[in-house]
């Protein structure tokens, strides 16, 4: 058994874990981007974000769509994960799609402020409610994208609109979108509490956590081609390729 | 004449002059993104680098090079230009080019040095001078990015390692590919006088200025897939479509 782990791994190929950051080997590729590569927020807020709302044209093509089925409902919690949601739902936007938003609670955070003014700028409806009853978001969207709780958030931890909102998302029949970690997720143990949500399609932000091992919707994608080969090695991370100057690839 | 120019405005056509900007519009269009829509330096340079990085790919598709073509030297002065040069510097690299940059007087603006951090961690070699010989230059690199002077800025006004560097970019024979507006040129009239550049490849960035009416070179690219539609109303820019999830298009 060891042998052939060790075959595979001199071929180039990753023993499955390898894949997937802990929670603290997590924090630590984020510090290491922030504090030795100089990343700003803002520019990772971007690239992810454009990266989250590329991930979406893959999973769901203009060209397949509806005009209903291009509504999408982008909710956006307090955190860094809802700052790429504010900032997907403004590329989604540009490429056609007719994104809503919902923000349980207001960021009081200058970049969160400065996403928002841009997507009201740009005449993207932001909700000042979320309807409980599942059924209606059902039939005004075609899907949603979450973007509520960042990483080992626990709902519990979330505060009452956060978790009311998550509760309404658990009831959606309409496709779901996760960012990075889904909401209600152990970042390191996955979705298996009761207030988990189960997401169609998944991204990564950067490279997959230890969660993502759980996913078990139809899509997967990575959103994280400008992570330095470096760091890339640094953390064992044998991502597959990014095509050409595509900035998501599909595991 | 008039009803003619009338009938192609109701067919959508734009006259040609309402496709590039005067300076004072390209200032009021900058103003409008930075002050009324939040956009961040930060957030706008990293659009702008790795716009212009894929308008490379483009312009010189990696499969269609040899190894030693895929070397780039990347000439980023000191303003805004040249933080846009070390973004499309970095993402170049991401994109699997050579690139290498040459900074003729560092910047002491801190995303400068952000970026060039991002850049000296990711191995990107930096020439501490230029050969004045063109010779040796044309010898060691496939291509040439210039984002050395911004718009506006004239040699005459941009001191002396750039002015030196800037004579020597006039000598090269490899292929050149200016961001926003040629080094040399006047962002109204062109890029007349002796000491411009006479670029093969033109990337506008957000809108083409007015200079550009008088690029001669093989492919112009404009990046501003980002740039807020009523922003693009109010400035009467009539743009050829972004295709898919494009973020540059060919003029």
């Amino acid at each position: 058994m060891s042998g052939n782990a060790l075959a595979s791994k001199s071929l180039g190929e990753a023993p499955e874990e390898r894949r997937f950051l802990s929670t603290s080997e997590a924090t630590a590729l984020e510090r290491e981007l922030l504090d030795e590569y100089r990343f700003g927020w803002q520019q990772l807020v971007e690239l992810y974000g454009h990266a989250s709302a590329v991930a979406v044209t893959k999973a769901f093509p203009l060209s397949l769509l509806s005009r209903k089925q291009r509504t999408v409902l982008v909710v956006c919690g307090p955190e860094q994960n809802g700052a790429v949601g504010l900032a997907c739902a403004r590329h989604l936007r540009v490429f056609d799609y007719q994104p809503s938003i919902f923000c349980p609670v207001r960021s009081a955070d200058t970049l969160h402020r400065d996403l928002t003014t841009q997507c009201e700028k740009m005449d993207i409806p932001f909700l000042s409610f979320l309807p409980a009853e599942a059924r209606l978001i059902d039939d005004a969207y075609g899907l949603v994208v979450d973007a509520l709780l960042g990483p080992g958030v626990l709902p519990a931890e979330a505060g009452g609109p956060c978790a009311r909102a998550l509760a309404t998302l658990r009831r959606l029949s309409i496709p779901l979108v996760s960012l990075d970690v889904p909401s209600g997720w152990d970042a390191e143990a996955g979705g298996d509490a009761a207030d988990a949500l189960q997401p169609d399609v998944l991204v990564s932000l950067a490279a997959p956590k230890s969660c993502a091992r759980r996913f078990t919707g139809r899509r997967h994608f990575v959103a994280g081609r400008f992570v330095p080969e470096d760091v890339r090695r640094k953390f064992g991370l044998r991502l597959p390729e990014y095509a050409g100057t595509e900035c998501v690839a599909a595991l």
